[in-house]
């Protein structure tokens, strides 16, 4: 049982930036903080930074550090939870990071590891889009495309700790070449990474799109959510033709996981949902139930927009912070 | 706790045949029997004739019917195992039959019903292939292609009772037709139905191949298990091209489902692995573990054939009777 005494920092670690919170036992958030971190730069850098916002979120909070429970840290790539260390995270250039005790020696609270989609999956189930649903699975959309899977409400990590990669599943055999180095993976089909790819080929076939102007303004070398936002909000007809392919994909791809696991809910979460919500979620879902295999039962199943926004992942720090103390 | 004199049945329900066994409370078999069914008879016809089988079993086994705890039928589709009724049976051409209630009627023991890949996996989990797996996935390739999910070595139903549909797995948009009246779907690319069509097209292309007059031979219309097997003895090079295709999408099919599951084995099972064994799972294993993301740890992943052949279905049917009654 908590205390009311007892606090819980969840902190969600990206690729760009860090982001995390202060919360109570009712999961009432009392401060929240980001920070940008240099992608490439070194481990013990970017652990400093962290540390430094730890600090920071429990200053503002008004909260003693006694009194914080655990930290748990929300890892863009494969994870050892039982021990603590980053395995493998490209997208930060990290192998082996034991980020458990590095963290802990320097804000002295227990802290704790997991995978990034996970724990935003969880947060959407707790406290989002998810509530109440009994096995839930998560597709997060970004510059790749990651899940998660719950069953009977816990995370399923399967037999070692690697369930949930639901982007590297095979929907189109010799289609576009994915960064796992394989070909046609939803990630390579639907991701962030992929619509600006097909967004340059179809202007390089001589097709007018707004995109490369958008993103000289933005002064952002990358086609973000906010770019794609702007670029459909001008109507550009690239953009939505682009974002379109990627929807029936995504559409597929819950689909083949509806047939395959029977969940009762499907949260979409990610940058690109944040933004476009119902608008991005509509079409996959009504892609989804063209596939489906027993279309009226499963047509019950709720695919839904994440609701948490940017805080999904580091609300869900906490939650799991909290399952695995038992608290 | 078993008693010394408690034994079970077990009936795997086919499309063409239905076979029955008894076991004691050591799953030793003391009777089986077989016995064709004429597809789109009348559910009562059939019904008639699982009991007669049961009858026969029973007799056989020279075990008092009052000691028999229970029978369990798997059956070629949808069924609701609480209210023991086929909810839809394609193969039979079954809507909505009370299966259990009407057979126990006729045979005066428990009748429980379930799903004849659900059942053949958890055979092959209790006493089997894929002994002492944790989690475990089944894919049953025959006419379509079935699956079946275990979770800490209990059956996952899913949601809706609808779990394990793998064969609809749409691994190539806009690929051959299925049967569901989608495109792409694993059973549309690597069932023995698929297999069969691409047969065909080959020899309308103009290839040769010794299937046709093996079937004709054999007086069988379609293409069994036995008849791939026998084509491939004769080194039919359409026949080989053909199955070398479709162990090659089973091979993603197995890919993606351990990049999203992460089981710690799937067994792969059906008439064509009854007959092909290591040769037809070799090369699925191949080809899986060059699409797996996480390769290292996934490698040790074991994909193995079914070892029970044709008993599979009705020996998981006695070890599910048991698990529902505790026994």
């Amino acid at each position: 049982m908590p205390n009311r005494k007892d606090y819980f920092v969840g902190v969600d670690l990206g690729g760009t930036s860090v982001r995390a919170l202060v919360v109570d036992s009712d999961y009432k958030v009392l401060s929240s903080g980001k920070s940008r971190t240099k992608s490439r730069s070194k481990p013990r850098v970017v652990i400093a930074e962290i540390a430094g916002l730890i600090h920071e979120v429990i200053e503002t909070a008004g909260v003693r550090r006694n009194d914080v429970r655990a930290a748990l840290v929300g890892a863009p790539g494969a994870v050892d939870p039982h021990r603590g260390i980053v395995k493998e995270a490209p997208n930060l250039g990290w192998t082996d990071v034991p980020l458990a005790a590095e963290l802990r020696n320097q804000v002295r609270v227990q802290v704790m590891v997991d995978n990034d989609v996970n724990v935003g999956v969880i947060g959407e189930h707790a406290l989002g889009a998810g509530k109440g649903a009994k096995n839930l699975l998560g597709i997060f959309v970004g510059t790749g495309i990651g899940g998660a899977i719950l069953i009977d409400g816990k995370l399923f990590e399967g037999s070692r700790g690697g369930a949930g990669e639901i982007g590297h599943t095979v929907l189109a055999v010799d289609g576009p070449l994915c960064g796992c180095g394989h070909r046609g993976c939803a990630e390579a089909l639907a991701s962030r990474t992929a619509m600006e790819r097909d967004v340059r080929a179809a202007i390089k076939s001589g097709r007018k799109s707004v995109v490369p102007k958008i993103m000289k303004k933005k002064n952002h070398p990358r086609m973000t959510s906010s770019i794609i936002a702007s670029a459909l909000k001008k109507n550009d007809s690239v953009m939505r033709d682009v974002l379109k392919r990627a929807e029936y994909y995504l559409g597929i791809l819950a689909a083949n996981a509806v047939n395959l696991l029977d969940p009762d809910c499907i949260v979409i979460g990610g940058g690109i949902v944040e933004r476009l919500g119902e608008d991005f979620v509509g079409p996959i879902r009504s892609t989804a139930g063209k596939y489906f295999l027993h279309g009226d039962s499963q047509r019950r199943v709720r695919i839904v927009p994440g609701k948490l926004g940017d805080q999904a992942g580091s609300l869900g720090a906490v939650v799991l912070a909290r399952q695995r103390l038992g608290i």
